[in-house]
């Protein structure tokens, strides 16, 4: 926890008295004294710091000053197949705590259909999640989630009004299907990616699920614009895989800029 | 997994009886009958096809065909501040996963003490962990693990050789030192690596612990020829950040070779 996030209403007239798991981050593991100083922000508003007006064991007195904004975005936002709750809580976070401004959980062929009934899927444990990756990476906003559990409305009605935002698009593919089983398909080692030198202020990126997107989803990704973007020949596991794409992406992004 | 992987002393004139984790992976996830083929390999060895010979609830019998050389690692080791446990299992797998060849497990000062007490560093447990990031990312060969208890000797004594071969030397480095107590540490932001457009063979990428090198273990890399590299303004937590700064690390030593 880089910073104490605070929700808007728990603040009254600068003062705000905690008594949760942030005061006991507060006094436990900052082994915070009166006086103090800690760094606060307020969800989805600015940042700044707080003094610690007193502690005790039950509750942690703090008065907030937040006027600095809190860190830009990414310009890349993402289009995830939903994963097992285990990744997905794990994936939240890390794309919370990466910058990213915007996420579409989809359904695809290879997402389980259980998965859309995961209690983690409830709007206040998403919350829960991102806001671990806000206080890890010190940010107050949250990033957007919205839950898709059809594909087809998704792709065909939803999509392209919703990719005109992005000039660039960039379909996350595993090389290989996934699974020790061999099947017919070839495998591939696509390398970097081809827009790395294109000027873009918006990236759109989606990353498949466990076993990779089927062809009628690469097709129908493609008809929308998304070109195929892959890290190398190696099948990563979907939290490698966001942070490794996000990256590259955001890296080709900034030498667009550059060049 | 994506790979099954075998023991070099499991097989023997290219048969192999299974009764762990992988005979329960092959019957119950792959669903594989007598006849199927599953992609298999010899752990530092060579990778290919294992044909069923037969199943039953307590034994999955196979032959083994295996003359295809693994995948190429990638051009980037790792100095690792040792993590917690429960992160250094991720790392492990993680960074085995995308190809690391050699990870070299370091102390410093922000790094708890107790750490190196843990069990996961016997080490069949590293094994266990560095197994899970090569059947993810179908590879046979184990990265080289070494355990470093003691920084001063390490970075004085043994790391100027290992440092020689290799050309680019980059110290991991977060933004900011961590902990949402305010220091009076400046927030700096730097951006992309410095070498992205130098054409090396080989890098070393050192990073730091949750809270950061402090500035004595800074000046000690410097010196080796070490230049601070940073994914952005951003604190990542560790495994994020070893998969954004391998990726980025990686895609600049591609240019590189490109340039």
């Amino acid at each position: 926890m880089n910073i104490i996030l605070l929700h808007p209403d728990e603040v009254r007239s600068s003062s705000v008295i905690l008594h949760d798991r942030r005061a006991e981050h507060i006094r436990k593991i900052l082994g915070a004294k009166e006086g103090d100083r800690l760094r606060v922000g307020i969800i989805d508003g600015p940042m700044g710091s707080a003094l610690v007006l007193g502690l005790s064991r039950h509750e942690v007195r703090l008065r907030v000053n937040c006027q600095d904004a809190p860190p830009v975005k990414i310009g890349t936002d993402l289009i995830l197949a939903l994963p097992r709750p285990i990744m997905l809580k794990r994936v939240l976070a890390q794309a919370a705590a990466m910058g990213v401004g915007r996420i579409m959980l989809i359904n695809a062929r290879r997402v389980e259909k259980s998965f859309f009934q995961a209690s983690l899927l409830q709007p206040d444990r998403i919350q829960t999640a991102l806001l671990q990756g806000l206080e890890q990476a010190m940010d107050t906003r949250l990033p957007v989630v919205s839950i898709h559990p059809r594909f087809r409305p998704f792709v065909e009605d939803q999509l392209p009004a919703i990719a005109v935002a992005y000039p660039l698009r960039l379909l996350g593919h595993p090389p290989a299907a996934a699974g020790s089983k061999l099947t017919s398909q070839a495998i591939t080692g696509l390398h970097a990616p081809a827009h790395a030198h294109v000027t873009a202020k918006r990236q759109l990126l989606a990353v498949g699920p466990e076993g990779g997107w089927v062809d009628f989803e690469v097709e129908r990704f493609r008809q929308q614009g998304f070109n195929l973007f892959s890290p190398g020949p190696r099948i990563l596991r979907v939290d490698t895989a966001v942070a490794v794409l996000l990256a590259l992406a955001e890296a080709g992004h900034h030498q667009g800029h550059q060049g």
